[in-house]
Protein backbone atom coordinates (compact mmCIF):
# COMPACT_ATOMS: atom_id res chain seq x y z
CA UNK A 1 0.00 0.00 0.00
CA UNK A 2 1.41 3.58 -1.13
CA UNK A 3 1.83 6.01 1.61
CA UNK A 4 0.73 9.37 1.65
CA UNK A 5 2.79 12.39 2.58
CA UNK A 6 0.15 15.65 3.74
CA UNK A 7 2.63 18.13 2.65
CA UNK A 8 3.19 22.09 1.43
CA UNK A 9 5.38 23.66 -0.56
CA UNK A 10 6.70 25.92 1.30
CA UNK A 11 6.86 23.73 4.84
CA UNK A 12 10.36 23.41 6.05
CA UNK A 13 9.47 19.97 8.01
CA UNK A 14 7.46 18.97 4.49
CA UNK A 15 10.88 19.57 2.58
CA UNK A 16 12.81 17.78 5.09
CA UNK A 17 10.62 14.68 4.67
CA UNK A 18 11.19 15.10 0.50
CA UNK A 19 14.25 15.10 0.99
CA UNK A 20 14.07 11.84 2.67
CA UNK A 21 11.82 10.22 0.81
CA UNK A 22 13.80 10.72 -2.62
CA UNK A 23 16.88 9.66 -1.17
CA UNK A 24 15.46 6.46 -0.32
CA UNK A 25 13.45 6.24 -3.96
CA UNK A 26 9.84 5.37 -1.73
CA UNK A 27 6.64 5.62 -3.15
CA UNK A 28 4.62 8.25 -1.59
CA UNK A 29 1.21 9.95 -2.91
CA UNK A 30 1.79 13.58 -1.96
CA UNK A 31 -1.71 15.32 -0.90
CA UNK A 32 -1.34 19.00 -0.34
CA UNK A 33 -2.98 21.01 2.36
CA UNK A 34 -2.48 24.88 1.38
CA UNK A 35 -1.24 26.43 4.45
CA UNK A 36 -1.82 29.91 3.11
CA UNK A 37 -3.63 32.79 4.91
CA UNK A 38 -6.43 32.97 2.58
CA UNK A 39 -6.67 29.13 2.06
CA UNK A 40 -5.62 27.94 6.31
CA UNK A 41 -6.81 23.93 4.76
CA UNK A 42 -4.67 22.83 7.62
CA UNK A 43 -7.42 24.23 10.06
CA UNK A 44 -10.52 22.18 8.44
CA UNK A 45 -12.10 20.23 10.68
CA UNK A 46 -10.79 17.03 8.70
CA UNK A 47 -7.57 17.84 8.66
CA UNK A 48 -7.50 18.22 12.62
CA UNK A 49 -9.02 14.34 12.57
CA UNK A 50 -5.81 13.28 11.61
CA UNK A 51 -3.94 15.43 13.43
CA UNK A 52 -5.00 17.56 16.31
CA UNK A 53 -1.87 19.80 15.89
CA UNK A 54 -2.86 21.08 12.94
CA UNK A 55 0.50 20.68 11.49
CA UNK A 56 2.12 19.41 8.48
CA UNK A 57 3.39 17.38 7.24
CA UNK A 58 1.96 14.12 8.43
CA UNK A 59 2.43 10.46 6.96
CA UNK A 60 0.00 7.80 6.36
CA UNK A 61 1.01 4.24 6.48
CA UNK A 62 -1.84 2.18 5.99
CA UNK A 63 -3.63 2.84 9.26
CA UNK A 64 -0.56 4.25 11.06
CA UNK A 65 -0.70 8.29 11.12
CA UNK A 66 2.38 9.99 11.93
CA UNK A 67 3.21 13.32 12.18
CA UNK A 68 6.35 15.80 13.73
CA UNK A 69 9.12 15.46 10.67
CA UNK A 70 11.90 14.45 13.42
CA UNK A 71 10.06 11.20 13.91
CA UNK A 72 9.08 10.66 10.27
CA UNK A 73 12.21 10.94 9.44
CA UNK A 74 13.51 8.38 11.60
CA UNK A 75 10.57 6.09 10.95
CA UNK A 76 11.68 6.19 7.35
CA UNK A 77 15.16 5.89 8.52
CA UNK A 78 13.78 1.98 10.29
CA UNK A 79 11.62 1.27 7.15
CA UNK A 80 14.08 1.55 4.39
CA UNK A 81 17.53 1.85 6.06
CA UNK A 82 19.44 1.85 2.39
CA UNK A 83 20.51 4.47 1.67
CA UNK A 84 21.40 5.21 4.79
CA UNK A 85 20.59 8.82 6.30
CA UNK A 86 22.61 8.27 9.40
CA UNK A 87 26.22 6.96 10.11
CA UNK A 88 26.38 3.31 10.81
CA UNK A 89 28.46 4.35 14.45
CA UNK A 90 26.31 5.16 18.21
CA UNK A 91 28.46 8.68 18.20
CA UNK A 92 27.79 9.40 14.38
CA UNK A 93 24.39 8.89 14.89
CA UNK A 94 24.37 10.77 18.17
CA UNK A 95 26.08 14.03 15.96
CA UNK A 96 23.76 13.93 13.41
CA UNK A 97 21.14 13.71 15.34
CA UNK A 98 22.31 16.58 17.39
CA UNK A 99 23.25 18.30 14.39
CA UNK A 100 19.46 18.19 13.56
CA UNK A 101 17.95 18.83 16.90
CA UNK A 102 20.22 22.51 16.77
CA UNK A 103 17.89 22.96 13.93
CA UNK A 104 14.54 21.11 14.56
CA UNK A 105 14.44 22.10 18.02
CA UNK A 106 15.92 25.54 17.95
CA UNK A 107 15.93 27.61 14.96
CA UNK A 108 12.52 26.69 12.51
CA UNK A 109 10.32 25.87 16.02
CA UNK A 110 10.71 30.24 16.25
CA UNK A 111 9.59 31.14 12.94
CA UNK A 112 7.23 29.08 12.49
CA UNK A 113 2.92 30.76 11.43
CA UNK A 114 1.53 30.23 14.64
CA UNK A 115 4.64 32.27 16.54
CA UNK A 116 4.86 34.95 13.64
CA UNK A 117 0.82 35.16 14.00
CA UNK A 118 0.97 35.91 17.87
CA UNK A 119 4.21 38.36 17.52
CA UNK A 120 1.94 40.39 15.14
CA UNK A 121 -1.85 39.86 17.20
CA UNK A 122 -0.65 40.36 20.52
CA UNK A 123 2.40 41.74 20.52
CA UNK A 124 1.50 44.20 17.88
CA UNK A 125 4.96 43.91 16.19
CA UNK A 126 4.89 45.07 12.46
CA UNK A 127 6.08 42.96 9.37
CA UNK A 128 9.57 44.52 9.96
CA UNK A 129 9.75 43.53 13.60
CA UNK A 130 8.33 39.99 12.49
CA UNK A 131 11.10 40.10 9.90
CA UNK A 132 14.01 41.13 12.46
CA UNK A 133 12.61 38.62 14.89
CA UNK A 134 12.97 35.62 12.20
CA UNK A 135 16.72 36.62 11.09
CA UNK A 136 17.56 37.15 14.91
CA UNK A 137 16.80 33.43 15.52
CA UNK A 138 17.59 31.79 12.33
CA UNK A 139 21.45 33.62 12.44
CA UNK A 140 21.48 32.92 16.57
CA UNK A 141 20.51 29.52 15.94
CA UNK A 142 22.92 29.03 12.51
CA UNK A 143 26.38 30.60 13.98
CA UNK A 144 26.92 27.77 16.45
CA UNK A 145 26.52 25.42 13.97
CA UNK A 146 28.82 26.88 11.47
CA UNK A 147 31.34 27.40 14.44
CA UNK A 148 31.03 23.72 15.04
CA UNK A 149 30.84 21.91 11.85
CA UNK A 150 34.02 24.45 10.77
CA UNK A 151 36.53 23.10 13.30
CA UNK A 152 35.32 19.27 13.35
CA UNK A 153 37.20 16.49 11.69
CA UNK A 154 33.68 14.70 10.97
CA UNK A 155 32.24 16.91 8.51
CA UNK A 156 33.44 16.51 5.22
CA UNK A 157 31.77 17.24 1.83
CA UNK A 158 28.77 17.08 4.06
CA UNK A 159 27.85 17.52 7.40
CA UNK A 160 28.81 14.19 8.35
CA UNK A 161 31.04 12.63 6.14
CA UNK A 162 30.99 12.15 2.33
CA UNK A 163 27.12 11.04 2.60
CA UNK A 164 24.04 13.22 3.35
CA UNK A 165 22.75 12.05 6.70
CA UNK A 166 19.69 13.70 8.20
CA UNK A 167 21.50 16.89 9.44
CA UNK A 168 21.65 17.91 5.68
CA UNK A 169 18.07 16.66 5.11
CA UNK A 170 17.23 19.41 8.00
CA UNK A 171 20.05 21.68 7.01
CA UNK A 172 19.05 22.66 3.42
CA UNK A 173 15.13 23.68 4.12
CA UNK A 174 16.53 25.45 6.95
CA UNK A 175 19.39 27.35 4.62
CA UNK A 176 16.32 27.79 1.95
CA UNK A 177 14.34 29.58 4.99
CA UNK A 178 17.59 31.55 6.15
CA UNK A 179 17.65 32.86 2.03
CA UNK A 180 13.75 33.83 2.03
CA UNK A 181 14.23 35.71 4.80
CA UNK A 182 16.86 38.05 3.87
CA UNK A 183 19.40 36.71 6.22
CA UNK A 184 22.99 37.06 5.05
CA UNK A 185 24.53 33.47 4.20
CA UNK A 186 28.48 34.76 3.43
CA UNK A 187 28.68 34.48 6.83
CA UNK A 188 28.05 30.88 6.69
CA UNK A 189 30.70 29.37 3.88
CA UNK A 190 31.08 26.26 5.57
CA UNK A 191 26.83 25.04 5.24
CA UNK A 192 26.68 26.70 2.07
CA UNK A 193 29.22 24.67 0.74
CA UNK A 194 27.33 21.63 2.10
CA UNK A 195 24.39 22.86 0.58
CA UNK A 196 25.99 23.71 -2.46
CA UNK A 197 26.96 19.50 -2.43
CA UNK A 198 23.56 18.37 -1.34
CA UNK A 199 21.84 20.51 -4.45
CA UNK A 200 24.24 18.16 -6.33
CA UNK A 201 22.40 15.33 -5.63
CA UNK A 202 18.68 14.92 -7.35
CA UNK A 203 16.78 13.91 -4.46
CA UNK A 204 17.62 17.52 -3.00
CA UNK A 205 17.34 19.49 -5.79
CA UNK A 206 13.97 17.24 -7.03
CA UNK A 207 12.35 18.01 -3.41
CA UNK A 208 13.03 21.64 -3.25
CA UNK A 209 9.69 24.05 -3.10
CA UNK A 210 9.81 25.57 -6.21
CA UNK A 211 10.06 22.48 -7.88
CA UNK A 212 6.47 20.89 -5.83
CA UNK A 213 3.20 20.21 -7.67
CA UNK A 214 1.18 22.85 -5.46
CA UNK A 215 3.86 25.51 -5.58
CA UNK A 216 2.41 29.29 -6.62
CA UNK B 1 35.52 6.08 32.68
CA UNK B 2 32.45 7.58 33.63
CA UNK B 3 30.47 9.98 31.72
CA UNK B 4 30.03 13.89 32.71
CA UNK B 5 26.97 15.79 32.51
CA UNK B 6 26.57 19.20 32.58
CA UNK B 7 23.98 20.30 34.26
CA UNK B 8 21.25 22.85 35.50
CA UNK B 9 19.17 21.69 38.04
CA UNK B 10 16.04 24.38 36.45
CA UNK B 11 16.74 23.20 32.83
CA UNK B 12 14.20 21.45 31.52
CA UNK B 13 16.40 19.59 28.84
CA UNK B 14 18.70 19.10 31.90
CA UNK B 15 15.82 17.17 33.63
CA UNK B 16 15.16 15.20 30.68
CA UNK B 17 18.40 13.52 30.54
CA UNK B 18 18.47 13.33 34.58
CA UNK B 19 15.57 11.20 34.26
CA UNK B 20 17.00 8.73 31.74
CA UNK B 21 20.23 8.43 33.50
CA UNK B 22 18.62 7.39 36.84
CA UNK B 23 15.95 4.91 34.71
CA UNK B 24 18.69 3.21 33.20
CA UNK B 25 20.99 3.72 36.25
CA UNK B 26 24.45 4.79 33.87
CA UNK B 27 26.88 6.15 36.43
CA UNK B 28 27.55 9.81 35.75
CA UNK B 29 29.29 12.83 37.22
CA UNK B 30 27.54 16.36 37.64
CA UNK B 31 28.78 19.32 36.62
CA UNK B 32 26.49 21.90 37.45
CA UNK B 33 26.28 24.72 35.21
CA UNK B 34 24.44 28.05 36.69
CA UNK B 35 22.16 29.22 34.27
CA UNK B 36 20.47 31.73 36.57
CA UNK B 37 20.92 35.87 35.30
CA UNK B 38 23.39 36.50 38.22
CA UNK B 39 25.76 33.91 36.96
CA UNK B 40 25.17 33.03 33.26
CA UNK B 41 28.09 30.21 33.38
CA UNK B 42 27.24 29.25 30.45
CA UNK B 43 28.21 32.23 28.47
CA UNK B 44 32.05 31.82 30.53
CA UNK B 45 34.48 31.19 27.05
CA UNK B 46 35.72 27.64 29.20
CA UNK B 47 31.96 26.43 28.93
CA UNK B 48 31.59 27.86 25.09
CA UNK B 49 34.60 26.48 24.34
CA UNK B 50 32.83 22.36 24.94
CA UNK B 51 29.61 23.94 23.38
CA UNK B 52 29.17 26.99 20.97
CA UNK B 53 25.74 26.89 21.60
CA UNK B 54 26.04 27.54 25.08
CA UNK B 55 23.04 25.55 25.77
CA UNK B 56 23.05 22.80 28.20
CA UNK B 57 22.28 20.25 28.85
CA UNK B 58 26.03 18.45 27.57
CA UNK B 59 27.33 14.81 27.89
CA UNK B 60 31.23 13.88 27.98
CA UNK B 61 31.44 10.56 26.93
CA UNK B 62 35.37 10.00 27.25
CA UNK B 63 36.77 12.82 24.39
CA UNK B 64 33.44 12.30 23.07
CA UNK B 65 31.48 15.68 23.44
CA UNK B 66 27.24 15.85 23.17
CA UNK B 67 24.69 18.20 23.29
CA UNK B 68 20.96 18.61 22.34
CA UNK B 69 18.89 16.14 25.02
CA UNK B 70 17.18 14.78 21.74
CA UNK B 71 20.31 13.42 20.90
CA UNK B 72 21.65 12.61 24.16
CA UNK B 73 18.26 10.49 24.94
CA UNK B 74 18.77 8.64 21.98
CA UNK B 75 22.20 8.05 22.42
CA UNK B 76 21.86 6.59 25.96
CA UNK B 77 19.01 4.68 24.63
CA UNK B 78 21.85 2.57 22.05
CA UNK B 79 24.36 2.81 24.86
CA UNK B 80 22.43 0.91 27.68
CA UNK B 81 19.26 -0.48 26.34
CA UNK B 82 17.63 -2.07 29.05
CA UNK B 83 15.45 -0.81 30.42
CA UNK B 84 14.18 0.09 27.21
CA UNK B 85 12.72 3.91 26.80
CA UNK B 86 12.33 3.39 23.23
CA UNK B 87 9.04 0.57 22.17
CA UNK B 88 10.17 -2.49 20.56
CA UNK B 89 8.11 -1.89 17.41
CA UNK B 90 8.60 0.43 14.83
CA UNK B 91 5.05 2.11 14.91
CA UNK B 92 5.84 2.59 18.51
CA UNK B 93 9.13 4.03 18.63
CA UNK B 94 7.49 6.40 15.89
CA UNK B 95 4.71 7.33 18.01
CA UNK B 96 6.77 8.06 21.02
CA UNK B 97 9.38 9.99 19.20
CA UNK B 98 6.39 11.84 17.30
CA UNK B 99 5.07 12.74 21.00
CA UNK B 100 8.60 13.62 22.36
CA UNK B 101 8.92 15.85 19.40
CA UNK B 102 5.80 17.49 20.00
CA UNK B 103 7.60 18.82 23.12
CA UNK B 104 10.74 19.33 22.39
CA UNK B 105 10.49 21.30 19.01
CA UNK B 106 7.21 22.96 19.24
CA UNK B 107 6.74 23.88 23.46
CA UNK B 108 9.77 24.23 24.93
CA UNK B 109 11.85 26.18 22.00
CA UNK B 110 9.46 29.01 22.79
CA UNK B 111 9.84 29.57 26.69
CA UNK B 112 13.27 29.06 27.19
CA UNK B 113 15.67 31.51 27.99
CA UNK B 114 17.19 33.51 24.82
CA UNK B 115 13.61 34.12 23.55
CA UNK B 116 12.12 35.08 26.43
CA UNK B 117 15.06 38.01 26.66
CA UNK B 118 14.50 38.97 23.12
CA UNK B 119 10.60 39.50 24.58
CA UNK B 120 11.88 41.78 26.95
CA UNK B 121 14.65 43.41 25.35
CA UNK B 122 14.11 43.98 21.72
CA UNK B 123 10.01 44.38 21.76
CA UNK B 124 9.50 45.58 25.04
CA UNK B 125 7.71 42.96 26.65
CA UNK B 126 7.12 43.30 30.49
CA UNK B 127 7.32 40.70 32.95
CA UNK B 128 3.48 39.45 32.61
CA UNK B 129 3.38 40.13 28.68
CA UNK B 130 6.22 37.61 28.82
CA UNK B 131 4.07 35.26 31.15
CA UNK B 132 1.29 35.19 28.53
CA UNK B 133 3.78 34.31 26.11
CA UNK B 134 5.09 31.41 28.34
CA UNK B 135 1.44 30.16 29.06
CA UNK B 136 0.13 30.48 25.61
CA UNK B 137 2.45 28.61 24.13
CA UNK B 138 2.42 25.81 26.86
CA UNK B 139 -1.25 25.54 26.35
CA UNK B 140 -1.17 25.35 22.80
CA UNK B 141 1.34 22.54 22.49
CA UNK B 142 -0.64 20.73 25.13
CA UNK B 143 -3.81 20.61 24.34
CA UNK B 144 -3.05 18.39 20.79
CA UNK B 145 -1.14 15.80 23.35
CA UNK B 146 -3.92 15.75 25.70
CA UNK B 147 -6.24 15.30 23.09
CA UNK B 148 -4.63 12.95 21.31
CA UNK B 149 -3.67 10.93 24.28
CA UNK B 150 -7.29 10.48 25.43
CA UNK B 151 -8.16 8.96 22.33
CA UNK B 152 -5.46 6.72 21.59
CA UNK B 153 -5.83 2.99 22.51
CA UNK B 154 -1.57 3.21 22.34
CA UNK B 155 -1.87 4.55 26.00
CA UNK B 156 -1.69 2.81 29.15
CA UNK B 157 -0.62 4.11 32.31
CA UNK B 158 2.31 6.22 30.56
CA UNK B 159 2.08 8.02 27.06
CA UNK B 160 2.87 4.33 25.91
CA UNK B 161 1.57 1.45 27.56
CA UNK B 162 2.73 0.08 30.63
CA UNK B 163 5.88 1.33 30.90
CA UNK B 164 7.84 5.02 30.54
CA UNK B 165 9.04 6.24 27.00
CA UNK B 166 11.36 9.12 25.64
CA UNK B 167 7.99 10.76 25.68
CA UNK B 168 6.92 9.94 29.33
CA UNK B 169 10.62 11.55 29.99
CA UNK B 170 10.01 14.87 28.04
CA UNK B 171 5.98 15.00 29.07
CA UNK B 172 7.37 15.48 32.90
CA UNK B 173 9.69 18.21 32.63
CA UNK B 174 6.91 20.43 30.35
CA UNK B 175 4.43 19.65 33.24
CA UNK B 176 6.95 20.78 35.95
CA UNK B 177 7.46 23.90 33.56
CA UNK B 178 3.70 24.76 32.56
CA UNK B 179 3.00 24.17 36.91
CA UNK B 180 5.60 26.70 37.32
CA UNK B 181 4.28 29.30 34.95
CA UNK B 182 1.06 29.27 36.17
CA UNK B 183 -0.93 26.72 33.29
CA UNK B 184 -4.20 25.65 34.94
CA UNK B 185 -3.74 21.83 34.62
CA UNK B 186 -7.05 20.64 34.73
CA UNK B 187 -7.32 21.38 31.46
CA UNK B 188 -5.19 17.97 31.59
CA UNK B 189 -6.34 15.28 32.98
CA UNK B 190 -4.73 12.41 30.85
CA UNK B 191 -1.49 13.86 31.19
CA UNK B 192 -1.58 14.78 35.09
CA UNK B 193 -2.44 11.19 35.45
CA UNK B 194 0.49 10.30 33.19
CA UNK B 195 2.76 12.19 35.21
CA UNK B 196 1.61 11.23 38.73
CA UNK B 197 2.14 7.87 37.16
CA UNK B 198 5.75 8.46 36.86
CA UNK B 199 5.89 10.59 39.71
CA UNK B 200 5.48 6.77 41.61
CA UNK B 201 8.89 5.69 40.56
CA UNK B 202 12.42 7.14 42.23
CA UNK B 203 13.49 7.77 38.60
CA UNK B 204 11.46 10.57 37.95
CA UNK B 205 11.32 11.45 41.34
CA UNK B 206 15.03 12.14 41.69
CA UNK B 207 15.70 14.16 38.77
CA UNK B 208 13.38 16.32 39.76
CA UNK B 209 14.59 20.60 40.22
CA UNK B 210 14.30 20.44 43.64
CA UNK B 211 16.21 17.68 44.67
CA UNK B 212 19.37 18.28 42.91
CA UNK B 213 22.53 19.91 44.48
CA UNK B 214 22.38 23.12 42.78
CA UNK B 215 19.08 24.04 43.57
CA UNK B 216 18.59 26.87 45.61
Amino acid sequence: MTMRLYTYWRSSASYRVRIAINYKSIDVEHCFVNLSPQASEQLAPEYAELNPQRLIPLLRDGDFTLHQSPAILEYLEELRPEPPLLPADARGRARVRALAAMICCEIHPLQNLRVTRYLQAELGCDQPAVQRWIRHFIDDGLRPIEVMLAGDPARGEFCHGSAPTLADVCLVPQLYNAVRHGCDLAQYPVLTRIRDACHALPAFRDAAPERQPDAV
